[in-house]
């Protein structure tokens, strides 16, 4: 069975596009795949883009806002632009990263993004994350506990060193066989790649 | 009949891959283009960018050498890293802008790229310029003498301002319909909405 990284900060853009899109496509080739929630700001801010790839550039940003309106028409996924951008995306990282050790990262982070791309309800914020555990049937309160543990919090660190160290400087991003992808527009290589073909 | 705009810098690395497949892939489609050159360097200064898209970011640099050659091949066009990057672009530019004028800006191009990136003669090189100009019968001191006109420099300006006008902020850009599309891996949606598919 082929198998793929997928690197992902919550706060990214294009992200939604694979997230919507990961698990059927992932499903119709036979791929497993982990989800690895890891936080982009500390590396964007080592490459000089405090403010991320798109907010310093503003015809990059309208260009990009564009860009994903017709990419989702493209591949039928639903798109409804979120009123604020960028969110804040530290909790919801935590939560995902906990998601992750625990087998329920693809549910929730599936939720998230919907919530914020098809209905408007920001990444980050109490309704998006209690309506994304909501879905999953998990106990919100139980669930923060654990994510804001000191071990919880190293977990999120670690994923992020590791993604450093594959040379990952952006979201979405892939690893298949050793090989990384960088970019929704690279998910069906990155899946070929993952099988081999 | 479809008709397609396609913006582009000589010192662009994806640009090759686009330079590489454009006549082929426009010809398919019956699609008409009109190739613009322009200078991408000012349009990077005033984006924060003076040293280009890359050369600040050492993993997005490494990534990009990989996924040029990764695409290359899936695309099955010939390539061979060049030693030196980024090459000087002005001269190249000039004389780009002068073919366009006079409507052999495409097999300019062409082989002004293939030189750079399957023979390792850099781009703006003596060699590269007069070899580019030999395959098509130029007679290379007429060509230098008027694409250094005073009208001729006027006409890159204006192109370069008339992309910026446009919102193009990279290369290769397209523009269909009045629809941007950038980067050579949009090449395809570009040629679909250029024939209204």
């Amino acid at each position: 069975m082929g198998k793929l990284d997928f690197w992902f900060e919550y706060g990214s853009t294009y992200t939604y596009l694979t997230v919507a899109r990961m698990h059927a496509m992932a499903s119709r080739h036979g791929i497993e795949v982990r989800w690895r929630p890891f936080l982009l700001a500390p590396i964007m801010v080592e490459q000089g883009l405090a403010q991320g790839p798109f907010l310093p550039f503003p015809q990059k940003l309208r260009y990009m806002w564009r860009d994903l309106e017709r990419r989702a028409a493209a591949h039928g996924v639903p798109y409804r632009r979120p009123s604020r951008y960028p969110p804040n995306t530290l909790l919801t990282a935590r939560i995902g990263t906990l998601a992750a050790a625990e087998g329920w990262c693809a549910g929730f982070t599936e939720r998230v993004f919907a919530l914020h791309w098809t209905e408007d309800v920001e990444i980050g914020t109490e309704a998006n994350l209690q309506g994304a555990l909501a879905a999953l049937g998990k106990d919100p309160a139980d669930v923060l506990a654990r994510a804001q543990s000191a071990e919880n919090k190293q977990r999120l660190k670690d994923a992020t060193d590791e993604a450093k160290a594959l040379g990952v400087f952006g979201s979405p991003s892939f690893v298949a066989n050793g090989e990384l992808f960088w970019g929704d527009d690279r998910l069906e290589e990155a899946l070929a790649w993952a099988i081999g073909a």
